[in-house]
C-alpha cells in the first residue's frame, strides 16, 4: 500500500462537535462558541424579519433581503414580506436583526455576531453591518428539515473570526473565467465567510483588464476575453455587497508576456510578443540547448521569459499611469504586484541592462528585482495603496509596509526556493499571508488543506490570515467551480474557526452539506460534473458512468500537469478542452466518505445496517464494469479509464470476500490477505491521471480479517 | 378520457425521414434536400479545416473556429489546429469550407448552403458567410458515435430556409433574464438556425435598458435589474456573430407603467407609479367595483392601467429622443413598439384627453391609438427604422411599411380580439409575422407548435415568418432555459424546413437529441431541472423524485397562471420563487416519448424486447410511490404531488395487468376495461398544476386488451 500512502494524513478521532442535544449541525466554518439547546424554531409561512439599524444602512437591507429570499427559495413556503424595508414596522416577528453601527468591509473590521435561536424567535445581534452579514450566513446554513417541516435547531452562538484575512485567489490569465463565474465564486465565498478575492488579472497567457489609457493591453494582450471597466466595477460592488473586498494582482516584473504584446518597448528582450504560455512551452522558439523533456524541468527552465526592463524609466512612467488608472476601478487599499519567479535571465541576456547594473553598482539580478519592487512600491504609495507580493519580493531591505504572501515550502530548492517563514517576515516588521498548503490546483484532498502544518504549532506573529489559490493551467469556465468548491470551504474554516476545531470526519460531513448548499444557490460544481458525464456517455443516462467516476479522484500534486506536458506541445493547454475524466472529477470523492463511514461503523460493532450498505456499494462497483463495456466502444475518453473500471470491479470482489470472511468468522489467513494487499496495491497505480478513491477502505476490510484490531488505520483521505 | 383529449392532436404515422442507408440523423431543423449515401467520414485526431473565402471575412473565421472547437470538445480527440487562421495553408484537409461572398445577417439574406460528406472528406459551400454559418450547425449536429468512434454519416445536403424570419421573443420585463441567460438562448437559437431575437425590454413590471438621456427609466423603472448599454452592445455583437439580429421592443402606449416611475408626466393618469404588475394585480389600490375574483377576468379588467398620454406633445418629444438614443445601441433596421392590449380606459378617464379627442374630432380611443401609432411610426421612420407591432396596431389606415405580428386566435372575443389574418394584412399591403400558436408560455407540447394550423392550408402571402414567444410571468433565470428549450426547436423547424417535413414521432426523436446537444453546449435546461430536484429532495440523490417528475407535465394553457392568481395576492408572482414541482418540469416528458415508442413497438407485433421495456417502466412507477413516502414528510412542495405519485403507481399497476392479459391472451372483458378507463381518467385530473404524462399510453394498453385493433389511437402527446 505504499503508493496510497505517499501522502500520510493523520485522521483525528471522531468526536461529535455538536454539544447539548446532539443533533449534528451543518454550519461551516464552525463558530467560535456554539451551544445547542433544546427545541426547534419552526419555519412557517408567516416567517417575518424585523430590522433595527442605523439610518441609511442600505447594505444591511440588501443582505437581509437576500437571506430572506434564500430561505423563501429553500423552503418554498412563500413568506409574507416581499422585501424587507427600513420602514417595516412588524410587532410579531420571527427574526429580529439588531445592528449598532453601519459599516463596510475592510481588513480588520469587527465581523463578530451573536445568534440566539429559541423555539419562539430568533435574535441576531452585531456591532456592525458586516457582523450581521456573517451571522445571516450562519442562520441560513442552520436551516434543516425533519418529518414536520423546515426548522432551525435551537442554539446560542457567539462568533468571531480567528484571522482577519480569509482570501481566495483566482487566476483568470491562464484560462479566462467569465464575469458570472467570478460572481458565483463570490457567492460561495460569502457562504463560508471569506472576505478577500485576490484576482490574478494578468500573466504571460493573458491580460484580462480593460485599460482606457493603454488599450493595447487588453486588445493585443488577450484573446478577446477580458473584463471591461464597467464589469469590473460591477463585480467590485457585487463583492462589497457580500462583505468581500477585491484585490487586483498585476504580476510583474516577470509573468508579464501579455503586457508586451501591445507594448513591446517595456520588455527586456525585443519582441514581437503575443499572449500565451512562455515560448518554450509553446515549442514555437525551440532552443536546442534546452530540449523539451516533459516534466517539472521545463517549468523551471522557462522562468527567464518576458520580464519588464527594470532599468527603463518609461516602464515606471507607464506603471504609474496604469496603476493610477486601476485605483479608479479597484477601491481596495491593496494592490498585489506578484514579483514571483523572476530568475533574472532576461536581464542577464540584455547587454544594456547588464551595463546599467554595473553603472549602478548592482552585483546581481536579485538587486535589480529589489530596485524594481521598491520603485513600484513608491508608485503605489503615491496612489495610496499598500503593496502585496509573493514571498520572492521579501529581502532585508524591503519596506516594512509590504505584505508578504508565503507560498513556497521550505523543502523546495533551486530557482524556486523559500524566502523565509512568516516569523522571519515578522522579525523584519512585515505582515504576511499564508498560501503555502492552500494551493487548490494541486488536486489534494480537503483534509490536506484543513490540516495545513503552517497553522500548527508555529509562530503566527504578523500573520494576517491566508488565501486559497486556484491557478488555471488545468481549469476553465467549465470546471472551475468543482476545482475550487467545496474544498475551499475547509480552508475558510481553518482561517475562521478556532484552532481547536479539527475533527476531520465532521469537517468532511459538513463539507458535503456545503457542497449541496452551494449547488442550490447556483454554483455549478455538481451541474458541470454531471453535464461532463453526459458528454462522456453521449446520453442523459449517466448512472453507470457516475458509479465509476464517483469513486475516482484526479491524480494528486502536479502529476496531472506534468503528464500534460509529456504528451506533446504543452502549449495546447490553453485550447485543449477539459473534458477528460480526470478534468471533471471532484478531488474529494463524497462516495468514499460515505463508504468509509459505513466501514467504520461496521468495524466498530459489526453493525448489520452498515454491513448492508457496504455490500450495496461493493456489489454495485463489482457489476458496473460489465455494464460499462458498451459505453467504452468508440469512446476514447471514457475508454481511458477502462482499466480503472475493471480494477474497481476486482477490488470490490476482494472487499466482498473480506466481508464474507468477517461475517463467517473465518480464521485469519495471512497468505490470502497478503495476496489481496498486493492486488489492491496494483490497482492503486494512477491511470489516465485518475486514482481509485476507495482502495484504502477496502484494504481496511482485508486487514480486519486478520483480526489484529478493530481500530484499523485508514491511512489518508 | 375526455380530459386527456382536450387538445386533440393527430399523430402523423411514423415514417423514416432518412433516405438511402436508413440511419436516423439528428439534424434539426431538417434540411430542404437531404440524401444519405453509403459510408462514414471518420473523425480522427488529425481532423483539420481549410477555408477559402474573400479577404477580411473575420466573421467566417470566428464561426469556423467555434464549430471546430465544438467538435474538439465533443469528441475529445484534440485536433491539431489551435485556431483556424486566414493564412492557414493546409493541403491535406478533412473539411473544406468555401464561401463566395462576405456578408452579415439581414432579413432576406441568402442563408442557403450545400454540404457534402463523403468517406474521405467534407465539403461545405455557401454563397455567403451566413449560409456557411447555417451549414456548420448542420455539420456539428450530424456528428455521431458508433463502436469505432466519432463520425459523420455520408450525406449530400442542399438546404435553404422556407421563411426568412425565424424568431424567438423573450420577455425580460416580468422577470429579468441575465445577460448570460440571453447569450445562452442566442447559442441555442443559432443551433436551430433561428435568426431574430425579439427582445421585449419594457413592460409594466420593469424597464430593462439603460438610457443615458433618461436615466430615471432604469433607475426607477427597474428593481436594479437592467442591461447597461455596454452589455446591450456586447450582446448585439454576440448575436451578430451567430447570424442573429436583435430587435428591441419598447411596448407602448399601454404596458408602460415602468416608464412612468421615473417620468410620471408622460402618463395619462397622475402618479406616483412604480414598476410592478398592474395596480389591481398588486391589490395595492383595491377597487371595490372590481373585486379580485382570481381568474382571467382580472387580467382583462386591468388593461386600463398605465398608458402614455397620446395627446401630450412632450410624449412624442421624449420618444423621439429616447428612440433616437436606442438606434445607437441597436443597429437592426426594425423597432417593435408593442401597441397591444390598450383598451383606452386610461384615456377615457382623463377629462383633458377626452376634451382633446373631441377637439380633434376623434370618436373613439381606437382612433387615438391609431394617432399615437402613426406619430411613433413617423419618429421611427425619421430614425431609419421600420415599425413592428402586435396585431392590435393593424387598421385600414396603418402605413403599409408597418410589420404586423399576429398573436390572437380568431376565436377570441371581448377586449382581446383578433384584428385579422395574415391574408387580411397582406390585402392591405402589410407584411406579417406569425406568433399565434407559437406561445411557449402556454405550456403546450412541442407538437402543438409544430402542427400550428396557421401554417397549414392557409394563405401565407406577405408572411415573412414567425416567432416563438416566451412571456415570463412564470419564468425567471432559474427555469427559463427549460421553458424555451428544446420546444422552440420544433418551431424553428416549422419555420426553416419545407412544409412536407411533418413526421411528429421523428420530430420528437430529434428534439430529444437536440435537448442533449444544447445541454452539452452550455444550456441549463437539464442542469437547472436536476438542481431543482436536489432542492426538492434536499439531497444529491434524486433518483426517486426524478422517476416521478420525469413523467409529470405542467398543466396546459394558462391554467397554471390562473391558479396562481386564485391563491392570493397575484403580485407575488414577481418574488415567489419558481421552485414548485410544476415550475420546474419539462413541458414534454421525454420518458413519455420513449415509453410510447415501446408501447407502439409492442402493439405492432408483441415484440418481447418492447414488452420488457414497458414492464421495467411500469414496475419502476408502481414501486416508486412507496420509496418516496419518506421524502414527502415535512416537505410541503414535494407533498403537493403526493397524490400524483400514488396515482402513477395505481396507473402502472393497471398497465401491468393489461400487459398480463395481453401476454396470456385473456378474453376481452369490457367491464374490466371500463373500470380501468374510469380509474385512469380520474388520475388524469390536474393536481398541484401537474398532470401525469403517460396515462394515454397506459390507456392504449388497456384498449388493446379489448382486441379492437393493433392500430390503437394514442390521442395527443
Amino acid at each position: 500500500m505504499k503508493r496510497l500512502l505517499i501522502i500520510i494524513l493523520a485522521c483525528v478521532s471522531l468526536k461529535s462537535i455538536a454539544q447539548g442535544t446532539g443533533e449534528k449541525l451543518n454550519v461551516m466554518p464552525y463558530p467560535m462558541n456554539l451551544r445547542q439547546t433544546e427545541g426547534k424554531f419552526r419555519i412557517a409561512g408567516k416567517f417575518t424579519i424585523a430590522v433595527k439599524a442605523t439610518a441609511g444602512d442600505s447594505l444591511l437591507y440588501r443582505v437581509v433581503n437576500r437571506a430572506y429570499q434564500a430561505l423563501n427559495r429553500e423552503t418554498g413556503l412563500v413568506f409574507p414580506q416581499q422585501y424587507i424595508l427600513p420602514n417595516d414596522t412588524i410587532s410579531q416577528y420571527a427574526v429580529k436583526v439588531t445592528v449598532l453601527n453601519k459599516a463596510k468591509m475592510f481588513i480588520g473590521a469587527d465581523e463578530s455576531y451573536k445568534l440566539l435561536i429559541e423555539p419562539s424567535h430568533i435574535k441576531l445581534d452585531a456591532n456592525n453591518t458586516i457582523g450581521a452579514l456573517r451571522g445571516l450566513q450562519t442562520m441560513i446554513q442552520l436551516c434543516m428539515r425533519d418529518r414536520e417541516g423546515y426548522y432551525f435547531p435551537c442554539v446560542s452562538i457567539s462568533d468571531a473570526p480567528r484571522f482577519q484575512w480569509r482570501g481566495l485567489m483566482i487566476d483568470v490569465a491562464r484560462h479566462f473565467v467569465s464575469a458570472d463565474g467570478i460572481k458565483r465564486n463570490i457567492d460561495a465565498m460569502a457562504a463560508v465567510k471569506m472576505n478577500v478575492l485576490h484576482w490574478h488579472l494578468s500573466d504571460d497567457e493573458g491580460f484580462r483588464v480593460e485599460s482606457k489609457l493603454f488599450p493595447m493591453l487588453q486588445e493585443k494582450g488577450s484573446n478577446g476575453d477580458f473584463y471591461t471597466q464597467t464589469q469590473l466595477k460591477e463585480i467590485v460592488a457585487y463583492a462589497a455587497d457580500r462583505g468581500i473586498i477585491i484585490i487586483p494582482e498585476f504580476d510583474m516584473p516577470g509573468h508579464s508576456q501579455s503586457w508586451f504584446a501591445g507594448y513591446p518597448e517595456l520588455a527586456s528582450q525585443p519582441g514581437p510578443y503575443r499572449p500565451g504560455p512562455r515560448p518554450q512551452w509553446q515549442n514555437e522558439h525551440p532552443d536546442p540547448n534546452r530540449p523539451h523533456t516533459g516534466g517539472m524541468a521545463d517549468m523551471v527552465v522557462n522562468l527567464e521569459a518576458s520580464t519588464f526592463d527594470a532599468t527603463n524609466e518609461k516602464v515606471y512612467k507607464f506603471l504609474d499611469n496604469f496603476l493610477g488608472e486601476m485605483t479608479t476601478v479597484f477601491p481596495s487599499p491593496y494592490v498585489h504586484i506578484g514579483a514571483d519567479e523572476n530568475n533574472g535571465l532576461a536581464w542577464k541576456l540584455n547587454p544594456a541592462i547588464v551595463k546599467w547594473m554595473v553603472a549602478h553598482n548592482m552585483q546581481s539580478t536579485e538587486e535589480l528585482q529589489r530596485y524594481f519592487v521598491n520603485r513600484v512600491h513608491k508608485i503605489l504609495t503615491k496612489h495610496h495603496r499598500e503593496t502585496i507580493g509573493w514571498e520572492e519580493l521579501f529581502n532585508e531591505n524591503i519596506p516594512k509596509d509590504v505584505i508578504v504572501q508565503k507560498w513556497i515550502p521550505a523543502t523546495m530548492g533551486g530557482i524556486i526556493k523559500s524566502h523565509g517563514s512568516p516569523a522571519d517576515f515578522a522579525a523584519h516588521g512585515n505582515k504576511s499571508l499564508i498560501s503555502e498548503g492552500f494551493y487548490l490546483d494541486t488536486f489534494m484532498p480537503a483534509v490536506y488543506h484543513y490540516n495545513n502544518p503552517e497553522f500548527e504549532n508555529v509562530d503566527l506573529t504578523g500573520v494576517l490570515g491566508g488565501e486559497a489559490a486556484q491557478w488555471t493551467e488545468l481549469a476553465d469556465n467549465a470546471n472551475i467551480d468543482a476545482r475550487i468548491w467545496p474544498r475551499a470551504g475547509a480552508i475558510a474554516e481553518r482561517l475562521w474557526s478556532p484552532a481547536s476545531v479539527k475533527d476531520v470526519d465532521d469537517m468532511y460531513r459538513r463539507l458535503s452539506t456545503l457542497n449541496l448548499q452551494l449547488d442550490l444557490q447556483g454554483l455549478l460544481q455538481i451541474s458541470n460534473y454531471e453535464r461532463a458525464l453526459r458528454r462522456l456517455a453521449g446520453t442523459e443516462d449517466i448512472a453507470q458512468v457516475k458509479t465509476l467516476t464517483d469513486v475516482l479522484s484526479p491524480v494528486r500534486g502536479y502529476q496531472k500537469m506534468i503528464a500534460g506536458f509529456s504528451k506533446g506541445p504543452a502549449a495546447a493547454y490553453q485550447t485543449t478542452p477539459f473534458t477528460s475524466v480526470s478534468d471533471i472529477l471532484f478531488v474529494d470523492s463524497d462516495t468514499k466518505r460515505k463508504f468509509r463511514e459505513s466501514v467504520k461503523a461496521f468495524l466498530k460493532n459489526h453493525d448489520k445496517k452498515a454491513e448492508g450498505e457496504i455490500r450495496n456499494y461493493l456489489a454495485a462497483w463489482q457489476i458496473n464494469d460489465s455494464q460499462l463495456q458498451q459505453l467504452f466502444l468508440g469512446n476514447k475518453r471514457l475508454a481511458d479509464v477502462k482499466d480503472q473500471s475493471k480494477n474497481l470491479s476486482l477490488a470490490a470482489a476482494i472487499g466482498l470476500q473480506a466481508l464474507d470472511r468477517l461475517a463467517e468468522n473465518t480464521a485469519a489467513d495471512k497468505d490470502w490477505a497478503g495476496k489481496q494487499f498486493n492486488a489492491l496495491e496494483s490497482y492503486s497505480r494512477p491511470r489516465a491521471e485518475t486514482q481509485i478513491a476507495v482502495l484504502p477502505e477496502i484494504t481496511v476490510l482485508v486487514s480486519a480479517t486478520l483480526g489484529t484490531s478493530s481500530e484499523v488505520s485508514f491511512g489518508g483521505y
